[in-house]
């Protein structure tokens, strides 16, 4: 098979990465994938200069609806009409809601962490929806050059120039963090790769924030489970917003996945599981080849391709 | 009581006007409500040139989230999700997906019907979510200056300068409305006051125009249920996608209403009804008082108020 390759200049791929010395001519690996962790052991990535280009971006939409949906449907309170149609109830008095009734999220306080592709695109929703949103960045995003978006962006989508967030905030340490968590959100959106830095992100003392700023947010995290401690989460979930706990949270990723059955956080209050499952789509292939394409393009015209892997960042 | 009138020229009220005898410096009564339907047969109404103002515009956030919400929820098939969770079971296998993936609504069509206060902001969101927005309005709307909002909006929110539709339909006639149908939608936003002209605007015919298309949209009303005929709608949910069924339908408002318990349209596929309480949140009385201190303003200007009724309109 190693033949194959004997010709090959871009290869397209999941994983699998020939050993360099079979592919002379190889320039760009392409791999269909945003994160590229399961080919950083690759002789390729290790010990080339190939170009290899992700397919970071290709998640936003699915994932961000995912998001958004949630924070519906638990705003707007749908496990309770689900119920109420289960009973054929037609429970059609205002009093029904007295002590709970929808708050919709006009002028409700975003904050974004950080502010990728998927982020963008919950910004950009949250905005339509009348949201204020914050979005926070490892480095700061001073100049109109560096909140543009430079990789790839599913068409109709997207904050390509970053003009949804009211308020940037950024660092990489947690002072920084604290502070932005400080402001105050009625919504909390956890989008952030999984690093040494964002291990445990939220835990003991970061809940404890939460808790002074009085806000009470919705708490969404769908990007790896490690970022929340899910001892404080399900803690908080479980004080209630009465007591300063959460109002709850839409959680894609937890830690550990597989969540084991007998694990209490499934039945917390006003939390919505799924498997990690919120990027599935049916679009997933064609927008991976639609960067394919794209690319293609860049390279005959002798331009910089876009999502680019920078071996030094790692990604 | 009467006695209070005397020197009253702004009069904010739910549904009681006095007799204008008593008041007679009246110049604005300011209802806290959309429709005026009741307070038609009083004799402020129909006696006098009062000028009578509407709470129209302070449903869009609350009712357009509602709408958003389900068809997320749908899309993204939250009760599969729930019913997952209830089971404490990590199904994190694509192949559960299989036969069933989720599509994510970039580039979905979307025709709302009609695009006022509640469909602007359908419209505004649809948007942002990348889909194609097409408005429906009575009478056409082929200058800049005919598809502005002039009424009440809720800041942050809505189209005021009718931006984000690609395509504007009107009419008043069903060939019209077919016409709009046949476009192929998938989803489909009833938004429309009920009237003689729309009761009953959707019955066999209409969801065998839906049929023809192959689109088997997502149906949404959340205005009057006798817009959509019940038996049909039932049987559309019933034949399900494989036979052009709908694809899923999303109602606050039923024929009849209450639905009564043992209906059999509670229990039909892919069917999320809740009891006419879509427009219930913590904001209406806020924004109806936002709307009496635009219009005290407007008038210490000398300029024309919104919101203001068209007693030949009749709204």
């Amino acid at each position: 098979m190693l033949e194959l390759f004997k010709d090959v200049t871009i290869f397209v791929t999941m994983q699998y990465l020939p050993p360099p010395e079979a592919a002379p001519k190889l320039e760009i690996c392409t791999i269909l994938s945003a994160g590229i962790n399961h080919i950083a052991d690759s002789v390729i990535y290790k010990d080339t200069d190939i170009t290899i280009t992700t397919s970071n971006g290709v998640h936003g939409p699915q994932i961000s609806e995912w998001v958004l949906g949630h924070l519906l449907a638990h705003t707007h309170r749908f496990r309770l009409f689900e119920q109420w149609q289960k009973e054929h109830r037609w429970a059609n008095n205002w009093g029904s809601f007295t002590g709970n009734p929808v708050r919709d999220l006009v002028a409700q306080k975003i904050g974004i962490f950080s502010y990728g592709s998927i982020g963008r695109q919950v910004g950009r929703v949250a905005h339509a929806l009348g949201m204020e949103v914050h979005a926070y960045t490892a480095h700061p995003k001073p100049t109109k050059e560096s909140r543009r978006d430079n990789g790839y962006i599913v068409p109709r989508t997207g904050d390509r120039e970053g003009e949804f967030p009211t308020k940037w905030w950024s660092g990489t340490d947690k002072a920084s963090f604290h502070e932005f968590l400080r402001e105050g959100f009625d919504v909390l959106v956890f989008s952030v790769p999984l690093t040494d830095a964002t291990r445990g992100l939220m835990g003991k003392e970061e809940f404890e924030i939460l808790k002074q700023t009085g806000q009470s947010p919705f708490l969404v995290n769908i990007s790896r489970g490690p970022i929340v401690n899910t001892v404080e989460l399900e803690k908080s979930l479980r004080e209630g917003v009465e007591n300063g706990g959460l109002r709850g949270a839409a959680l894609d990723v937890v830690d550990p996945e597989p969540l084991p059955k007998d694990h209490t956080l499934w039945d917390a209050p006003n939390v919505y599981i799924s498997p990690h499952i919120s990027g599935a789509g049916t679009s997933y292939f064609d927008r991976c080849l639609d960067i394919v394409a794209i690319n293609l393009k860049l390279r005959a015209e002798g331009k910089r391709l876009i999502n680019v892997v920078d071996r030094k960042r790692g990604y």
